[in-house]
């Protein structure tokens, strides 16, 4: 039940036109999640062209043709995640003025966003980079430009202080690295910003897929380092995205 | 070496004052450390009164001693986690303008601070509420205003709905929970704010001393949520008011 | 030796056609697990037309086709799980009268049974429904009517708020959720039926096949939650129509 | 708002007591959450008498004190669980009416309740006594009288047979047992009832406090068999006793 | 039921002094456990003077002194493990036959029993010899003559290799290792008879407690080892003694 | 250098053949691992015709031809474990003399042995069954007659019971199940002999490849049970066997 | 900027070809990781040749192509692991100078390179050769003569006391080993020299893909073990090599 | 059997002094071990005046003194470790000429040793002292000149990139670490010396008692890091000091 369809009810309780026990029925058995739906809804504007996220790993072909169907109507960015170039392409047809980022293993269809603060994206080796790039395209998508700072990891530390000035630059760093997981540390030592520290299954041995790197970065000295799921790379640009907001 | 000496040795160099090869031996050997280390403490004070903390769980009586009587001397806040009543005594006897906080197990030094936004600490249960002072205190330490939202768990969910406005109402939220860590969801898909989520190690069975909590933030569908370290409410709250900068 | 011959032995006896001696040893030497056994099976359709079960995955097509042929010869329902659609194919040639649930990865061949009370079955996400069909086509098979509630996640809360009468009308719940397991937290507390909490290992990163949902739900701070198996529909299935039993 | 408010103001809309804008902005910004607080008060009492439950451990002597004599005034069965004998005095203090037992760890006071089925309690070893009387005594409190069936344990098979007959009398079984845990899939194949496991931490070396038996109820072969977390004797009560409402 | 009674059932039944109805129904109704019960208890005796044991760790005082009371009056040997030289001294209140072996945290009450073969007791450490002490005195409580050869670990072999003659002369060989539990392996490399390997839990750092030893032991190369749970002295020389039985 | 050798280098040290500085440094130089190694063979045949034992899975086509080869050559049994139909043909064609048991995955030489006392094998459910025959294989290529016994689980626990006399009447028992492994201690409670308990990587969710299984075993109440690797069948037909050497 | 380069501008500024100004600005923004990195390019020859790395696994063909064309035109060893033979022939392809070791998974582009002290390569079994000749390959390429010693392992312990002498002869010893890891204990036991102890994922069941190894080689009792990650060739290869420096 | 008895039975032989059967059954005979333990022995002072060390957690007060009182009769250095103060003064009494170590929590019996190259102590903060210490004291008593640099975590780079040349200087790095553990591969990325890295249980939440600082320096991306057991500063030390022998 919208504000207008409740004003309108008064309206009517007032005039004379609903029976007070008819009205007292609808709003009693309000189902009063309708209504905080309705908030909810109202709310999302507010967040500002936030965006639809389709975690593509999951769909099948034809669901993914359906849903991108239907967002393509709304006004937010659409966002695309973990998809084949097959499920791309697909994507393009449903959505040709849509855009396939291989290496991020995205679909996008990008709306006019309001710009956000700049967002540094930076990986500790050269295999952490299709997470990265999911970071980097969802943060661009909502409207934050981004530093690309790759393969500058604790081990040729010498390598990342070089880049520090462009780090603190930024609104929020977003640090990807599997193995030990240290260099959301560096980064956090190195700048003050809020650091975002996603974690990769990148690695073999004792990573255990992302774990020894996600207990280095839970671990971290750091007090300005938080961390998202492995590989969750969307997650990281999403929140980076919403710290970099003015 | 910093700006002005570096200055001066130019001067002299050109003055003919400083021979050229002491010039060079002097600005070769320059350990780049020490410059990094000048950079990095040039950029401490743009962080903004930012804190000296302590950890006083691993400290000896007299180990707090000497380190409060140092800090008190300087112009930052002075923050000491994870005190007993005892060490707290002792805080206060070397530095009585502070402040002790049993619940948060904390001492502080408070200082006039830049203000910061409003930052929500939300706990799952009353059990959480040591480590939701520990983020409150902190990040009021820090400058932002707290509005403190206890005992809303998942299961008693409506108690939660009846706090959403307060929550988004603020720029950060701190969500502490332990057993299944579910708030820190529930909370994330109710605002738009980015929400720090802090597993406690309370509970029992199953809960693992936090991991289930843990892993149940880190698993959450909404983006917006970003995890630090168990029982790390002192990560929280500062994490959250890195965020609450204006 | 079932009844028939008991009593038959003890006329015998009785009647002088058995000896002593020889009763006494077919007594004596009764294999007590025989005895045990029908005890079992006579107490078996006391327990209502409850399911031969057939685990289809590690079952050859040959073993199968054997399995159902021998099955289908017997009055209860049938109900083969995890099974593809070349060994369903296989199951409807043996048993033309059974039915496949793709989406279940089922095969039943259904009978008439006692119509137990409502089951709901209720998902976190759309990932999750192929294991909330094998309950819901589990349940049915044993005679109760379900409700399909699927996709409200926590994260969402408002989707699920708007459900709860129809949750609160069901006998038991069956709640299926992977990653962080919440779900099954918040319909416990917003329901007072007993719910059956099934972990899915939908999810990735440090979802960890499940374990993060299965100790979310094993944490959960609702009592009126139980927890099965990682993946088992069926299980849930089945323990809630046990509970709907009237 | 409760019903007679909501039927005042509408008649007051009517009567024009109230102007339409008033009731809109009342309306409007009705919280949602406290008519879904409302609604689930209202269902509370539906739910039949079921406690007010409170967990000892995590509570002080004084928070107890308190919590007691609040929860004394309301109707409701009161039960108060994991309490040292020095908090239970405190209790009898507070609520002379109420009892304390020892062996359960718990102070209960005692409400007419309405009959609920039989439940059995049954363990596999002695030192599993404690939890059992902890689901023993909730379940008595909720209004089930309990059958107990101790120290059956799978490694002496013949002492569980024995029993089976008042195993399978119950609506529900609370099956509590540590190191192994297959206590549980062995009275699940012997009855038709639903079977509530609790794992217990009792055991060393690899029983990893409860890990090794929660494991094994989880892969319980039988599918009459769901589990609650490690030592939730009170949690195995209270479901079991939810199934046996008739 | 037993022997007896059966044998004058069927009598009464030839005699006509019982109707057959009545009988039918004794036998129908026999609680096939009892029967099972009793097959169980003929059979104990041909294990031959295998003991009564008793877990001291999870028994007060007074249960111990209740359990002992009442063991010293049959016939088998006593074996009380796990208990604190205060309980020792209650158990010889109560049976001053008993004898306390305060290395091996044990109380036993000898009885005449079967010569087995030999079994060698065998440890990494000093550290293991608790453990190794309970297998030692259960196996010679048992009625195996021991074989002691402690402190050869792997990491000084020549020490292990001095011995193997004296480990090759015994029926069955416990190895009781922490630590890395290499010594099974190499025991079991060296002879030819059975290995009954018993982690210990014994270490520190990534020993967790005895799971580095006991993933050794089970990893073994040498297929003559199996493995008991973690400090399960008892276990391994029971075990041990079994196979020493001639 | 054999017995031979050494009785020749005496005589000739006495008869003034060999220099005393050449026997010393040949005797001072014996490496004494030969000698050690020299010892082992000479105990290798005492062990009474066990097998030469290859881990197919872990070998290539043609280093198992070179290897079975070789062996077949030998006097003792040949064993190849692990090995697909493709590997079996391979060997057959080396070694036609062989047989290929596929269920068990195995190619075994046989040889005449020494017969062994007899073996059962018992399995929890059909599953387990190849994992069983590589136990059954193996212990009858060693000289034991085998009885097996599969799928009686602990679900189903009358089917057990039904076969406890045939299990008592042999020596050892081979347990073998997966998902809960709580037929090890149901078997080890019911006969008197050694059980050798092999947890199986059969199951899915939390059975977690087997150690849900190998836990529950481990834990066993019953203090005849022992445990080996997952999946390990040959070491648990093997270990039987030592067992059942007379 | 290089030594010349900053030689030159003193030498500027003293001719006053450079302004004070310039100077200051180019000296004081001067990227401290600039000099840095200069500083660590100049310690690089210092330590010895020491080679390229690249981890060819997660390099696509394109990617190995263009590094393997850079490095081959600078002056130390190129060594290229973790390749498949496809990704061989493209190395080889570009590099013809290069070798391929197939068994190691290796391309080594061969330099003259400073002789190294001997290491000696250590496994357990045949199937850590692959990780085994990874090891020995970086050795040799980096100038360490290496001794292999293959299929020692500890179950037949003889076989490891006959080559105890080879192995001390070297300077390090890289021990390679899987499922229960305890050679490294077991060399390290009988030399003086420092071990390098690289788990395996060989194995099945428990071994948890290396976890078993790892656990025991870091539970050593010898102090001259230390430990690489599980499958970790090249490192400890590398690591042995350091050692070996003269 | 040392080398001047088997000279002289050598010569006894040619002398006809002892009987040929004679001289070949105590040759035959001769324990192949025993000859490896002399082979052993005669290494033992070969490796250095390598310590005898005792680990003194594990060690009753009686059994210290023992051990202390003979081991001061011997050559070599006595280490005892992890000793309280109490057993300290214990040691003092026995052997007055030892030191004890508070901090380090040890007690040496200092020896003239060969002096060894310079060894760095590296810690990542001030609560990882006491093991750095023990490290730093048994490279010490082994001969090896230590440079103590400590607190200098990762979180703070540019304390770390002062001190490298320090490092750099010495021929091997002992690198200590709680928490996140990155210290170790920041060193090794700074420096060309072999790096010991030791994980410390300092930490909380999820640092799991040193398991993420273990995983971490595992998965160091610097070839020159190996790691040893958690806590252990004296495997560190000593294996350091092995490296560090000229």
């Amino acid at each position: 039940m919208d504000q207008a369809r409740l004003h309108k009810l008064l309206r009517d309780v007032k005039a004379g036109k609903v029976e007070l026990e008819d009205a007292f029925a609808r709003l009693k058995d309000l189902p009063f999640a309708d209504l905080g739906y309705a908030n909810l809804d109202l709310h999302r504007p507010l967040r500002g062209g936030f965006p639809e996220v389709v975690f593509g790993e999951s769909k099948s072909v034809d669901q993914l043709k359906g849903i991108v169907s239907a967002l393509r109507e709304r006004p937010g960015v659409v966002i695309v995640t973990r998809i084949t170039d097959e499920k791309a392409t697909v994507c393009l047809d449903v959505a040709p003025e849509g855009r396939h980022y291989p290496q991020a293993r995205m679909f996008v269809i990008h709306r006019k966003v309001k710009r956000l603060g700049r967002v540094a994206v930076v990986t500790a080796g050269t295999s952490d980079i299709p997470v990265a790039e999911e970071a980097a395209v969802t943060a661009e998508a909502l409207g934050a430009p981004v530093t690309r700072i790759y393969d500058v990891g604790v081990a040729g530390i010498h390598r990342l202080l070089k880049r520090r000035e462009e780090i603190a630059a930024a609104k929020a760093a977003v640090v990807i690295a599997g193995m030990e997981g240290a260099l959301a540390s560096a980064v956090g030592g190195l700048v003050g910003i809020p650091v975002v520290a996603v974690p990769t299954s990148v690695g073999y041995g004792a990573s255990f897929g992302g774990v020894a790197a996600l207990l280095g970065m839970l671990n971290s000295c750091s007090p300005n380092v938080s961390v998202v799921n492995i590989d969750n790379g969307f997650g990281g640009g999403f929140y980076a995205s919403l710290i970099a907001r003015k």
